[in-house]
This record gives structure tokens, C-alpha cells and sequence, in this order.
């Protein structure tokens, strides 16, 4: 008890001490943020809420880090394809892989889903999850930006990793709740994000368990299993967590039921939605975006007391410098 | 730092100076339970595991809490069914709802999964996923179980408890992974096992997200979507958790391939299974139980090195007394 007690003045101390959003301009976003974590930690305070119901839930791509000019995922795809090419020659006539490997986005833009489904499917199925884990480490760990030319890793956005940071330090868990694959963003979320894989919820393709030989393995199968968009982001969470978050921030229509699922009950809720309005730093593109597309979410901000976050205007900082991106193992 | 190195030193002194699992009598099964954590969390020792990798997966029916004479989960299905039978007329003539609210276990049996899936969609499914909870919640805290007459959340092993609270006290996360419902446990299951919503995984029925004049909620659909049981246990742990336990406990057959998953990699690797060998303090069943059947398992088990736990002669205790069995809220 004695410790206890020490511990939580130090920590006290400590947070009074020091900005815990140094990214961040003085503004209303951050005002609304830091006026939301005091008053849910205040043990006083008519607000307060334990610290096992502090969920916060975080889009990953546009929120955490970039997705311009296409989602990171997909650029892992086309990657991938050109690795597996030689191994089939069909590639070279057959659409959508034809146009993937030459890059012409329009051929690929007319083979809509159903084309983007082949193309998920070549690269992420019929592989043990293990050797997933793999191929997605080694290629995160490889991949260059296009126009940064810099590791994904390091187009993680500064103001938030603080803001995750923050967070947890205020007693939150925090989850990702993104439509990209689950198992993608598992083997770099916790050394990025200090986010552990078990608070990584995204779309999912099927897995069959067997024993091949003995051993163990885990298959991914050419199906969908699940996707995390939409009003699946919701029903993700439920099923994940089981507990309605009281934080949600996203950026995109795509989260829209999200931050309605997060907001929309009794207590206090912090929605948020990041803007981007930033075309030097990053990029600058809302409801005329393919990517990342902002626009009904705009519209019900307001009504929903939902806190706009103008990256322009609110964040000093977008990236870390280069080579101090990487957060320490937790 | 300081700080750190007082704490971990206050916490080694006290892990030393009391047994962490009291109701365990000395034998083979305390033994490699005690050798196992304290070579995963020995830091200099060619063993140890990082905290962040110490996961541990525990079936909840008959290895967390009694699943005799019927799961606790049938037993709130056959309550429901009565509850709601005044609604449904037809219920009195209609199969399998007839022979359920008459107890008529027989009929019941011949009706099979097609049976069993009627009367759990009848009961699961139709209400928002926050109405279940209160439903779920509200029959728990005044359900009795049958023969020992006491409210099933005092049906817990007490020397399970003191080991969920040992590991977690040795930087293990703990989690379940179980054949009953997710949504059914997680409404107890933090106050009663100190494990969070979001450690629970189990099976799912669909849920979808709407508005309802405005207000979010999730609704339960009549369709299963996850059985996480047999070879849906390491799915769902992959899903879930998304990297291998090292730590596996299990009672019957359907937990085989958890703790395949769970053992059959390399490093420190623990498989548990509860043996139900006490016919006075609690049950004895194995081979020939409709419920909680263990057979191929205790086949599997010395080949697998997964070490047997014998009710009988491993625990001194198998309940906490009456009115002392409720862990603190987290």
C-alpha cells in the first residue's frame, strides 16, 4: 500500500511536470484531448471512469500513419506479386495481375473488388501464419516510402505516438481498429506503436488449423473471414474487446460507426477525426479522396460533438526525425 | 530507474516469502508449474521469456469453474427458455422447446446440434448485445447450481484462482479460450477470474451495427459465426491474441488442439490438463462424460509431455468457503 502510494505521487509529479503532447499546438483539439484525460482520471471528479473501461481505439491507416498515395498494404500487394511472379508465368496475360505488375492503376481501378480480392488473396493466403509473420516482417522492414523515402515506420505520425503514449500513462488500453489485415500490422504494431498484437483488430482472412507431419501450423485460406470497415468496425470491437470504448479516433467515412458506436451512450466520450489539410508536411485530401475518403463524417463532426483535428494546424511536428521513429520494445 | 529496481526487488521479496499456490499440495503438478515460471521469468537463466510473450490460455468448463452435470451455459439456456415461454405459446407442442421446458433430457439428446442450435439462437440472439449482457449478468448472480447450492461463480477452483493471480503476478497475461459463448462469460469474468473482457474469447454468434432512431447498438443475429472449440481453439487464439501461448490449460478432448498449439514449438512450453478424479469434493469423469469428455487427450498427453492434474491428489482445496470466493474488482 505504502508502495502504491509512492508510486502514484511520483506518477503525479511526473505528469504535472512535463507537456505529455509536446507535437501538439496549443488549440482546441488538444485542449478537448487533455481536458477529456483529466477529467476521466480525476478519482474525484463526476467523470471519472476506471481505468478497465479506459478503451481507446485508433484507425491505423490516415490516423496513425500515413496512407497516400495508396494504403501501405496494398503497396505491400503489388510488392508481393512481383516477388511471386516468376513462379507464375499466367501472371504476364491474366488480369488483375497483369495490370498490378505493371502498375497500370486504371486497368486495376475497373477490376474493382472482386480484382482486388484475387490480388489479396495470391499474397496472403495458402501460407502458414507463421510464414505470414514473416514475408510481412521482412518486407516492413524493407519497404521505402515513394515520396519520403523512408520506412512505413517511420511515416508514423509524431503527435500521435505521444498521444498513445499519453494515453497509457492516464491508465488507457489502447487498441487498433483498422480495415487493413489483422496479421499485416501484428508483426510491427508493438515496436512501432507499443500496441500488442491482442489489441490489433482488423479485417481477417480464414485459418485452419492442422498438423502437418506432427507439427502444428495455422493455414491461411483464400477466404474472408471478416472485414473491420465500416459497420464491421463496431461489431469488430464487440467481438474483440467486448466493451464499448470511450475514446475513437479516426479519420476517414469508413469510421464513421466507429465513433458513433463510441459516442453515442451516456458518460463521457472523446471522439476524434484527423484532418488532412497538410499537403507540404503530408498530404491534403478529404471528400474528394479514392483514399481515405472524408466527407458524411464531416458533415456529422459537428452535430456529434466529434473534435476535428486540422493536422495543419494542430500538430507542430507530423514525423519523428529520421532514425528516432522506433519506440522501444514494451 | 530507481523506481523499477525498488519495485522488482520489493516484488521479489515478496514472491519468496509466501507460497503462491496454497491449495496445491506438493507433487509433480505444483512442481512443474513452480519450475516452469520461475525458468520463463528467470532473466539470467537460458529459458526466460519476455512478459510480453507470456501468454497463458485456460478453457473455462471444467478447468476454470464446474461443468457438471451440464454446462452452466445450458443450464442459462433451459432458465431462459422458461422465462420466455409465456411468449411463445407454441413452445408447448414444438420440439426440441417442448421437451427442454419439460426437462426432458432424452428427447433433448436425439435432437442433436440441429436441437441444441434452435434452443440456443432462441435464447442468444434477437436482443442488442447490451440487453444480453444485463440478461447474461442478471441470471448469473442469481442462478444456483444443483447439487451444491451455491451461485455458479463460487463453483471456481480456488487453486485455479491462485494460479491466474500467481501467473499475472509473474508477467503472464492470462486469457480464456473457450467452447461457450464469449458474450455469456464476459460479464462475470473479470469480477470472478480478474480476466477482462478482452482476454475472453469464446464462441461468437453474428452480430450486425445499427441505428435505432439514432441510438447505436449492436444486435445479435440467430447465426453461429465462431465455434471456438477443437481446432477453432488455436483459430481463435490466433485471431484473438495473435501470437502462441506458452501456457495451456484444459480438461477434455476439445482442448487438444489448443494445447498442441500451445506445445508443439520450440522454447518453454507448458500443457496442464485438469483430471476430474474426485467423486466426493467435486466429480469424477473422463472417458465416458457427455459432458467434458477425456479421452484421446489422455492418450495424447505423455507422448506431448502435457502434465495431468489429478483433482484429487493435487489439490487440498477445490472451492473457496462460502462468501469468500468473489476476487476484488480490478
Amino acid at each position: 500500500m505504502r508502495l502504491h502510494t509512492l508510486i502514484a505521487s511520483m506518477l503525479v509529479v511526473a505528469s504535472a511536470s512535463a507537456d505529455p503532447l509536446p507535437s501538439w499546438n496549443e488549440g482546441p483539439a488538444k485542449q478537448a484531448i487533455t481536458a477529456f484525460v483529466s477529467d476521466v482520471t480525476d478519482a474525484s471528479g463526476p467523470e471519472f471512469v476506471p481505468p478497465a473501461r479506459r478503451i481507446a481505439v485508433f484507425d491505423n491507416d490516415g490516423t496513425l500513419w500515413v496512407e497516400q498515395p495508396m494504403y501501405t498494404q496494398f503497396a505491400f500487394v503489388l510488392d508481393r506479386l512481383r516477388t511471386l511472379a516468376p513462379a507464375h508465368p499466367e501472371w504476364k496475360t491474366e488480369q488483375p495481375f497483369k495490370a498490378a505488375l505493371e502498375g497500370d492503376m486504371k486497368t486495376l481501378g475497373e477490376a474493382g473488388m472482386d480484382g482486388l480480392m484475387q490480388l489479396l488473396m495470391a499474397t496472403h493466403a495458402g501460407m502458414t501464419t507463421d510464414e505470414f509473420e514473416m514475408i510481412a516482417a521482412d518486407w516492413i522492414g524493407a519497404a521505402r516510402h515513394p515520396r519520403f523515402d523512408r520506412p512505413y515506420t517511420e511515416l508514423v505520425y509524431e503527435p500521435m505516438l505521444e498521444l498513445l503514449t499519453y494515453l497509457r500513462a492516464s491508465g488507457f488500453k489502447t487498441f487498433i481498429v483498422s480495415g487493413g489485415g489483422a496479421d499485416f500490422m501484428r508483426p510491427w504494431a508493438e515496436g512501432v506503436y507499443g500496441i500488442p498484437p491482442e489489441q490489433v483488430i482488423g479485417s481477417e482472412i480464414a485459418r485452419r488449423f492442422e498438423l502437418r507431419e506432427g507439427v502444428p501450423v495455422i493455414v491461411r485460406e483464400p477466404e474472408v473471414a471478416f472485414v473491420d470497415d465500416k459497420a464491421g468496425k463496431p461489431v469488430g470491437i464487440q467481438r474483440h474487446i467486448g466493451r464499448r470504448p470511450i475514446l475513437a479516433f479516426g479519420n476517414s467515412d469508413g469510421d464513421i460507426q466507429m465513433l458513433q458506436w463510441t459516442t453515442g451512450a451516456p458518460g463521457p466520450r472523446l471522439g476524434l477525426i484527423l484532418h488532412h489539410t497538410d499537403a507540404e508536411r503530408e498530404y491534403a485530401y478529404d471528400r474528394d479522396s479514392h483514399v481515405g475518403k472524408l466527407d458524411t463524417a464531416l458533415e456529422l463532426a459537428p452535430g456529434n460533438g466529434w473534435v476535428l483535428v486540422s493536422m495543419k494546424d494542430a500538430w507542430s511536428k507530423v514525423f519523428a526525425p529520421a532514425h528516432e521513429s522506433s519506440l522501444p520494445e514494451k
